[in-house]
């Protein structure tokens, strides 16, 4: 067939190929409209560092006061350098923050979804938040457009769920009318700005001009940034193998911590040893593993089978790992935690950060709490609810190291003037020798 | 106490410290007995790298036939460089070989100890190749001299067993009357020359005079030799998360294989993506997992508890791929395998060795005969029960690549025009392109 019959216009019609040079000229001249929608700790260093590189970005966020936040240049979140570069990105006016989703679309040549993709607490996957931007996206006039997925998605979902949705609601057809990539996240929470230059990209492309589009798109952040190509299903499976691995080593190294107390010996200085010089071992060191990337990823994979499988002994592994602490200080307490005066130091789910979804040390606190113990805590990062760093030393049966926050090692002192019976370091960040007058416990370092 | 009041020679007696200065000065000048207890794939090749190093060592091995074979410089197995390295040693005079281990153990300042401690089917340690070395050890005389284990042992099994029972046997107390150290061998088999020269060892003293003694006897190997020192039990464990990691490791890529195959895509190439610059993964290919070490180092750990560890997800899913394997060809070939004709390339337990241990590849060539397949196997290293490459690929109805020996890649154009009904490929080394007249299965590879 020459030309579509429908159309009366079949000579002017844009082709596939005119639609994509058309995107990829305006991507090399930099004069593009970029929509990034959803402006949490994937989205908005993702808009800052698209703006820092000539880009201008229309960022979205449904939530008004959030978004209202960020226009008065107040981070929602700590990142590394992120404070500044906001600050200058919305200075230029170069970015521009919106709950307006219909408008930003319309107005856009590339849209970027950074959306949530979190789990119920049965671990079923809510897609709520995708539902939602799919449907303003269908409206918003696609045709021309290249649409990027940067959230979270369990394997087939963009080729099963979003591409069959996309074009039966708008009559348009991906690789001809509009183009699609997923292209999953995979910087470090509070590295998000170096590694968004840095890392290497993976896009998965719907067919061959979405996997142009995104890779050009992409070198704007680093003309040396090296792609990856995979399939959509590809580069979803990507994201969570990767993900899915270091959970699972992380469980391992738990499970390594968990052996070593049964034998009264030292899990990281025999993980060390063993790594040491040694060509096939890099076994990372005992401590909490969650967080809304690692213990959220593997249950997309999970969900999908009726067996175990080792994701789902690593989850059970990670996530035991607050009982099995609060257990260990229980005995080494006495026979209860009732009204035991306990100081936490550490909240968020992982070292540097101030976010605590799906955080072990919050799940430390929760226990001990609804164990009738009197918990106080200190974050640095996370001033919500936490107390001064003298207020928590004080006064206190047990003392905590629940994230290993660097900040803490100067505490050292501090903690062993206080003379709490019980020094709990969960991270081997302290040593038996730094508390004379306190006894000291470490996970997986024997007793 | 100042004097033991038991003798009666009391200022004659040598101190501790004189035996082990002794020691010392012995290995330091080269000129010391060694004897190495089981000349297994660990034994023969670390007597080889002594003798080649200067050091005079009896090599023992219960089995005569055996003896008698390396004594007549056939190497038993094949390893890199080895054969020319035996053939010296034996040459030199340096290496003798016996039966005798009494004499060996009387003879010898320093005996190492390297047999095996398999598992039983039922998955319990079967010690009794250390137990009859033992009762060796005691009637040897065994004041001043040292004690090295190599084999795997258990967590706790030589302070809780071992050296209790040598010390309640002969009077005798480690660190003053003898010496001891766990120093778990870590090489990979096919690369024991090289790496006994070039890898860290760890030397799990019981004391401090041991650890000096072992420390010094590996210094010989290479004076570059870096050594890090646990406590007996902390190096153990050691060598079990060593390889437990890895093993697990291979699991978790099966596992990602799995996925792949669920949802039509291709594990081995969404891998490479994966880890390809990104500072975070480092996951292996899939392929078949299993041997000597890998499969049952976790065993050790495992068996001591009573709930499903990664360990035991990760032994299920290794051990359950040659079935997976076995059921994906039974699919593509019809509703049974009875009577089809199959050619197995490799039967070894991995690439580049003819050992066929716990040898997953071996397992498959059991189940396809089991379910009435009638099959052939091809191994370049393991000539036993095997046939020609020729004779291999002639009128069958599936070809199988079970192990990656890097001589297999040159087959593909004799299995392509052999003409095949199907080629599986368990490691991903051939492509669906290289047969034009096969359908290709790669496990993990969608299909």
């Amino acid at each position: 067939m020459v030309f579509n019959t429908k159309s009366s216009r079949w000579l002017q019609l844009p082709t596939s190929l005119q639609r994509s040079k058309n995107l990829l000229e305006k991507i090399e001249r930099a004069d593009l409209k970029l929509s990034v929608i959803g402006l949490g700790r994937v989205g908005l260093p993702l808009s800052v560092a698209f703006v820092n590189c000539g880009i201008s970005v229309i960022g979205v966020d449904s939530n008004a006061s959030y978004v209202s936040n960020i226009r008065n240049r107040r981070a929602p979140f700590s990142e590394n350098r992120f404070n500044d570069l906001l600050g200058k990105a919305l200075a230029s006016g170069k970015l521009t923050v919106t709950t307006k989703s219909g408008e930003a679309v319309r107005a856009s040549d590339i849209i970027i979804v950074t959306v949530g993709t979190p789990v119920t607490e049965r671990h079923n996957v809510d897609y709520s938040q995708i539902r939602e931007v799919l449907s303003v996206l269908v409206q918003g006039g696609l045709e021309g457009k290249a649409l990027g997925f940067r959230s979270t998605l369990g394997p087939g979902t963009t080729e099963e769920l979003i591409i069959p949705y996309l074009q039966e609601s708008t009559g348009l057809k991906v690789g001809r009318d509009f183009f699609l990539a997923v292209c999953p996240e995979r910087i470090l929470e509070g590295k998000a700005i170096d590694e968004l230059h840095d890392l290497p990209e993976i896009v998965g492309g719907a067919d061959e001009a979405s996997k142009k589009i995104f890779s050009a798109l992409f070198k704007k952040l680093n003309p040396e940034k090296r792609i990856r190509f995979l399939s959509t299903t590809g580069a979803e499976l990507a994201k969570l193998f990767t993900n899915v691995y270091r959970y699972t080593n992380f469980a391992l190294a738990n499970e390594f911590g968990i052996w070593a107390e049964m034998y009264q010996q030292d899990a990281p200085e025999i993980i060390r040893a063993a790594n040491f010089g040694y060509p096939r071992s890099n076994i990372p060191l005992p401590g909490f593993a969650g967080g809304p990337c690692l213990a959220k990823d593997g249950l997309f994979l999970d969900n999908s089978i009726t067996f175990s499988s080792l994701i789902s002994a690593a989850w059970k592994l990670n996530e035991a790992m607050p009982q099995h602490v609060a257990d260990s200080i229980k005995r080494a307490l006495g026979r209860t935690l009732y009204s035991k005066k306990i100081g936490v130091l550490g909240v968020a789910y992982k070292a540097g950060i101030d976010d605590v979804r799906l955080s072990p040390a919050l799940k430390l606190v929760n226990i001990l709490t609804e164990q009738g113990a009197l918990v106080e805590v200190h974050d640095p990062y996370v001033r919500n609810k936490t107390v001064s760093i003298d207020r928590l030393v004080r006064n206190k049966d047990c003392i905590i190291l629940a994230v290993n926050h660097p900040e803490f090692s100067k505490y050292k002192a501090k903690i062993s003037q206080a003379k709490p019976k019980l020094v709990y370091d969960v991270w081997g960040m302290f040593d038996r020798v730094d508390f004379k007058n306190s006894k000291y416990m470490g996970f997986g370092r024997g007793s």
